[in-house]
């Protein structure tokens, strides 16, 4: 049997990335260092990371046809990742994110494009064989229709033992109300510090044990917080910690979160501790902010 | 015999150009209003203006090779824009200039590519078989080479009668000491807000009559000042100007230039007067500030 694979549900777009060493300012003209086009989106982001780890992953969302999907799709398949569930749609906006990423400061800035896709919905969903998957990682969007895919891997659970289940990990990223109903949903939740600090916790700490009520009997709650490094509560009570890694410089934070959802994911994954998992996922992310890009997380690997 | 036409070399770009309703501030994720895929550059911003005047014209430049040029050189042609002469390479980097558009503003900021493809040259310029242009406008940039191609079109024109001659334009716009050889080398040169200011004059007047010592004999010197209007100076002593018009709300100044130059060129090779010239090209560009794009403009010719 193939080994079973990891999959990805959320955005994938370009992100177009200039690179900086001054901000610029409003209504001035200036010369970029160079120029990087890239395969965005978190989910998108994080089965790079996944596969770089070497876990064989899929992603699921929606593109747009046209010459950019061209590009989104060979850069996916570069990497190795399955890209049978991504569906096509007639062209509607160009989905690319400006990106300016300051050399001097680390600091990405990001204009998301308006994006008038649709996105995945449950019935496409339904449409999948669950049995190659061992995890399913979904990118807080569409909450309610991710509810109901939810609901679709929580029956295809119940016909399985306990050991063949399909793990469960959803990402609260932004501060919108209804991803919220997300929590009680993933037997791992992914909260970022944008959305902690939107409940008015100040701590990494302080947002586990504010914010554990919400997630379901044995689940496990991770927040990551820059600099300070990451957190994670499980059904034991424990707060764990790791701190940051930072690279000795600077140079790109874009997509830093993902690398670390999917670095705590591979570890979990593969039968490694809560601990472990956070201390693997605060070194690679932090690694990851040392260089453009994903592929020096190969190298970081062999260093390790 | 076919009408002649008007060849504007330099620059074509792809514009990503996000619109917003705030500067972004640094390290931050917004999402923009709209995002418009434009082709771009002095030149070829020239060009479509033109056309939508009613000019026959062509562009001179150099595109990459890949799905961007696809987009551009369809773009062209949507403007009937004659690109018979522009020559692809194989693909350098992605040719993208990231624009962020303010409306509440109306400031645009530039982030230009580091662009690595060759420039036109003199050598590619003395295969254009001339007699099918009467007006050649080069946008400066490697103007070494804009130079000779130049001294081209004066062997040309030596050839022929006074009234069959191609009249030449030159913008020398950036603050580039190597352009400013191209002062004395056009019939009609434009010079920029940020030249003028840059050779310490503050005023269009103060700039036109401290610059026309470096333009050719019989030459024309033009100036536009954003909102100040414009101003020109001829052989014969007299600064003309033109108050700007601008609309009544300020929605997009990208390009504006281009196409005041455009307007500009447009009524003097239809035997225009310059003092309605310049007022043409100060109404033309005000409307062209309160549309995005160019296509207003022919809707503004409706009503003009």
């Amino acid at each position: 049997m193939e080994k079973q694979k990891i999959l990805c549900v959320g955005l994938v777009c370009l992100d177009i990335i200039s690179v900086v060493d001054k901000y610029p300012e409003e209504d001035t003209d200036s010369r970029c260092l160079l120029q990087r086009w890239q395969r965005g989106g978190n989910a998108s982001n994080s089965c790079t990371v996944l596969s770089l780890l070497g876990a064989p992953c899929a992603f699921m969302g929606s593109l747009a046809a046209g010459p950019i999907s061209d590009f989104i799709l060979e850069d996916f398949q570069k990497y190795h990742v399955d890209v049978s569930l991504v569906s096509e749609h007639a062209q509607c906006n160009p989905p690319a994110s400006m990106v300016i990423s300051n050399i001097s400061t680390g600091s990405r800035t990001i204009l998301h494009m308006n994006r008038n896709l649709p996105d995945v919905t449950a019935a496409d969903f339904s449409k999948v064989d669950l049995h190659q998957f061992k995890w399913i990682h979904l990118e807080g969007r569409n909450a309610d229709e991710q509810m109901k895919m939810i609901q679709q891997v929580v029956t295809h659970n119940s016909t399985l033992p306990p050991e063949q289940r399909i793990s469960i990990s959803v990402e609260i990223e932004k501060t919108r109300e209804p991803l919220y109903q997300l929590f009680p949903h993933g037997d791992v939740v992914f909260v970022s510090k944008d959305v902690a600090r939107h409940f008015g916790f100040q701590t990494v700490e302080a947002a586990l044990k504010g914010l554990y009520s919400r997630v379901k009997k044995g689940a496990v709650l991770v927040c990551a917080w820059a600099e300070k490094g990451a957190g994670a509560l499980g059904p034991d009570g424990v707060v764990l910690h790791s701190d940051a890694f930072p690279p000795e410089t600077l140079v790109d934070t874009l997509g830093a979160g993902d690398t670390f959802n999917a670095s705590v994911i591979y570890k979990l994954s593969n039968g490694g501790s809560l601990q472990d998992a956070l201390t693997f996922g605060c070194r690679v992310a932090g690694a990851k902010c040392g260089f453009h890009g994903y592929d020096g997380i190969s190298e970081m690997l062999r260093n390790m």
